[in-house]
């Protein structure tokens, strides 16, 4: 985890970013958030014309120890169902994924089932789902190490990433990224919860209730490490991972909703310098990732009411960095268009 | 103008489309609005698994005699300079075509200069621009209709349009579409008039003086048809052919922004039947788009802050319906999967 080092974002790239968007042929600022993006993503490459080819989505898959106290609409089984049909192609991602023409990775962090080896997708276990947080620890700190190892090992072996798309499979999570947050940020749980992929408002207070004993059991944690290890999930842990290695290659990052925010945070808590390298491809409408993305001071780009997970808000966001970069690269300028500019 | 029937919107499709979204392996709602878009599109295609390639943009050209009215940031001879960048395929829209792989008909419906026969583009001009609506008419009842019909015989050229793209170029439309738009919705035009493509507050105040001129000058117009020709645009009229047009062909249209927008009111006043075909592909930051959203019934898909034009916004937007049909014809069902649905 010592092998990388984040560099700074490129305030000169970025610059000359600024000033070619202001000499192609259009009203300056007329593109409005796609303008700023291609500046962003020249200061995250470090590219005055950023290259964000080839796109690869990570998907990673865990189970929560605290499903078992009713904090789903999903039975937890759901996980392990759904990562065989991420294997078998069936899933939402999937179908985005190929649509996009994006290579996708899924991987079992910590499911509590057994797949067939043969299984395609990475077989990247750490335990078999985390603890139930309001009893004892989600994990051990070393096994939080090895989950965050399994997301910058990932990344490495993904080979050429020209933007990084994370998400998430697991059954409870949005009440484990809550949890974390809320110990993370110091806040009243109570501003973070929110339906998930479903429940009642019954659901919704048994979350919250859940949530606070959590938190309070495992009191003021002393940093984001600790904090993993005592509320966290593996998949979050997975995202974390492949988020500090993106920045330290300085890949963009687009962070699909809530949870994969959670993650961001958690990123961010070990290494601040990750912040310039995250985009928020959507606002979902859980409750805690207005106050995550509020926090880490990024705003979405979409706002479509996803509440999926799976790095599919990241994948419907993925065109908007495409046309920005297409937009950037290959329009004319008042110059060489011999179009008039303002008078 | 008489030959085409507007179909009604197909609810056995949408109900098809619906019920098929709900046995998808995601949460029931969990894409929000992506899920919508489904259905919506199924309805309108009459097909429960809408196919809407290919897509083709057509962007239409005409200058304003309003124009010399100094409304605008850029000269008016900006019109002809854009129709030759998108003719070399220099402008926004070409490298967005581009990116998306999607077929691009510009035509000129009626810029105030002459160009080359042999200019990769459609000729259709009408006239010469149009006259200053502040001392007479637009354009002739007569040019109204042939402006409109130029939009409709282009759609039908086209061939095979799975999805509409309409979008314009004009010096001088934003000031246009808000006189027409006030003039047919007979709202106060201060509700409407916004800085365009980048007048400052002073503008704003001389675009709203003139707007006031022109609405008082027409009076009340009995119809959609006869405030066009009084306050019309000819690229405004070509865009209502066209949705008029693809209305009748059971195509989605995909409406740009704040001008599209007032074509699609247009078209709306002369056959009501086109509204549930239309889909607002973003919210400009022209305060009269979103009175015109408002008036329409529908809810953009982006808000970017794009106040560009010429079918950018969109273009910005086709990902999202081409994901969507994606994930509605490709994502297994529950029971095809094997995955639990809810408890």
């Amino acid at each position: 985890m010592d092998t990388y080092t984040i560099p700074p974002f490129d305030e000169d790239a970025a610059r000359a970013a600024r000033a070619r968007q202001d000499r192609l042929t259009k009203p300056t600022g007329s593109l409005g958030r796609l303008e700023d993006l291609a500046v962003q993503l020249a200061g995250m490459t470090g590219q005055a014309l950023p290259d964000i080819e080839p796109p690869v989505i990570f998907v990673y898959a865990a189970d929560h120890g605290v499903a078992v106290r009713g904090v789903s609409a999903y039975p937890p089984e759901v996980t392990a169902q759904m990562v065989l049909n991420f294997a078998r192609g069936g899933a939402v991602i999937n179908a985005l994924a190929g649509q996009l023409g994006t290579a996708l990775v899924v991987a079992d962090v910590g499911v509590a089932a057994d797949f067939p080896p043969d299984l395609p997708i990475r077989h990247c276990k750490v335990r078999r789902g985390t603890g139930d947080w309001t009893e004892g620890p989600a994990m051990t700190g070393d096994e939080a190490r090895e989950a965050v190892a399994v997301g910058t090992r990932l990344f490495a072996e993904a080979g050429a990433v020209g933007v990084c798309l994370v998400g998430e499979m697991g059954i409870g999570n949005t009440t484990t990224a809550s949890a974390l947050a809320a110990a993370l940020l110091g806040i009243d749980p109570a501003r973070l919860v929110g339906r998930g992929t479903g429940v009642d408002a019954a659901g919704v207070e048994r979350k919250l209730s859940v949530i606070r004993l959590g938190v309070a059991r495992h009191g003021s944690p002393i940093d984001a490490w600790e904090t993993l290890a005592a509320l966290g999930g593996l998949e979050i842990a997975a995202m974390a991972g492949t988020i500090l290695a993106a920045a330290g290659a300085r890949v963009p990052i687009l962070l699909d909703g809530f949870i994969a925010t959670a993650a961001a945070l958690v990123a961010a808590g070990i290494d601040p310098g990750v912040r310039p390298f995250l985009i928020a491809a959507h606002r979902s409408p859980e409750p805690g990732h207005g106050v995550l993305l509020e926090h880490l001071g990024l705003t979405p780009l979409l706002d479509l009411g996803l509440r999926l997970g799976e790095a599919s808000g990241a994948a419907l966001a993925l065109p908007l960095l495409r046309l920005a970069v297409a937009v950037h690269r290959e329009t004319a300028t008042f110059e060489s268009a011999g179009v008039s500019d303002r008078g």
